[in-house]
């Protein structure tokens, strides 16, 4: 049992934690909590840490999940469990998971493109909330620009509630080409945009679309916005502004889940 | 100018950012920042603290802002102003604004009724969040039981963006009584419910109606539930359960716009 926040493996899971870079350049991610920790696909996972008085209550679960992952087991001390959490009250599991790797077209791929598309996104709460929607909306995959927040920041993983296993994403080195290539493909590109002038309920998702979503504050880039075929607004009452970004992604996502169910 | 922490008004304020109680007691609640100081109405301002440095930019804005209020003005230093913030990077000005005050009657008031009412729901963002979208979708009014959290919670008024000041809302001491008298208003109640049979797009909001919204783990009190004229379900795909509180909430109060819009 690892006792001491001086731990070599102990200070490298703080840094894991704390920063990008480090995850990017060892290709892991962490995942913290029993669910996630059951979601997250045994070839995937590398090293699991149990805080002491979980291991002891949960010993046959957490073995039993091992099984055939070839990760290994450490056993950390509370004090020193709590010190590499990213929650205020931990539940006593932590796994080092390897990160996905999609390509575009995987992110892109299917008849019936549902896309979302993420352009400086910066709250991580937002995001692992737009993954966990996207998945129950039907989204066929998630397109990111690189200012957007790291989809494996601890926070957004939390948020996901698991769907980072299963929503396809990519994080493109250059989104208006990108999106070049959706419209290529046949996608439409629907921005939500202040000036948008078309209700967003008035157009037809029912064929291969893609939504563009911009920054919390600033909405999207002049230059990714021109790129839509149409700019699309969500009609506002009161003295309402503008949408959380996860909101109005979601109200979206959910009226284009609409249109294909009633197709 | 208040230079230490240990001033009584500065210790105060501290109070009222953490005590629910304290804030009840006084019928006042802490508002931070430019854009909800300009959008609380005057006749609510009791008491405004600057930051040093944000006086001697805004000075002139603060006092216009500040006329005909009745409101005094007090500055703190930075490093007071820092403590007493809620935020990391606090703007520097923050309030001691009245409580708001409607009953029953105001919250589910007009002919066009189109309530949420919350039943349990504990994260401060998603309440804000919730008043945020509801203005932006027409909601007429939203109810809360005593188990919700605090809507004066500083995180719950940053997230309303405003909308606390535009929302009438109302907490039931009796939610069960309250969803009957409701009904008697001849107001449709619709709960989201995982066992809802019917898809929430299936039924007719254009008629007076009320979307009953659990606890973000637990769903609705059973006993709550019941009270539901309809229980409806938001299709979902893949292995999502659930949706986030507030964008459940969302979806539905913008397929009720959505409705009205077309009626």
């Amino acid at each position: 049992m690892i006792t001491s926040t001086a731990n070599a493996k102990v200070k490298h899971l703080a840094n894991l934690k704390r920063k990008r870079k480090l995850r990017d350049e060892e290709g892991v991610f962490l995942v913290e909590g029993i669910r996630m920790f059951r979601e997250t696909p045994k070839m995937l996972l590398k090293e699991v840490y149990a805080s002491e008085s979980f291991y002891k209550k949960e010993r046959r679960m957490t073995d039993e999940a091992l099984k055939g992952s070839g990760a290994y087991l450490e056993i950390l001390s509370d004090t020193v469990f709590g010190y590499v959490s990213d929650t205020k009250t931990p539940q006593g599991i932590l796994c080092v998971v390897k990160q996905l790797d999609y390509r575009l077209e995987e992110a892109a791929a299917g008849r019936a493109a549902h896309l979302i598309v993420l352009n400086r996104l910066q709250d991580p709460g937002n995001l692992g909330t737009i993954l966990r929607t996207a998945e129950g909306a039907g989204v066929t995959g998630i397109l990111l620009d690189q200012e957007c927040v790291d989809i494996y920041n601890p926070k957004t993983i939390r948020s996901t509630m698991g769907s980072i296993y299963r929503m396809p994403f990519y994080y493109s080195q250059d989104l208006k080409k990108d999106i070049g290539r959706l419209k290529d493909k046949g996608i439409c590109i629907y921005a939500a945009h202040l000036n948008g002038r078309q209700d967003y309920d008035e157009a037809d998702y029912t064929k291969p679309c893609a939504f563009l979503i911009g920054n919390e504050g600033n909405g999207l880039d002049e230059e990714i916005a021109q790129q839509a075929d149409t700019y699309i607004k969500i009609p506002m009452k009161g003295r309402v502004e503008s949408l959380n970004a996860a909101i109005a992604s979601s109200v979206l996502m959910f009226e284009a889940a609409r249109q294909r169910r009633h197709m």
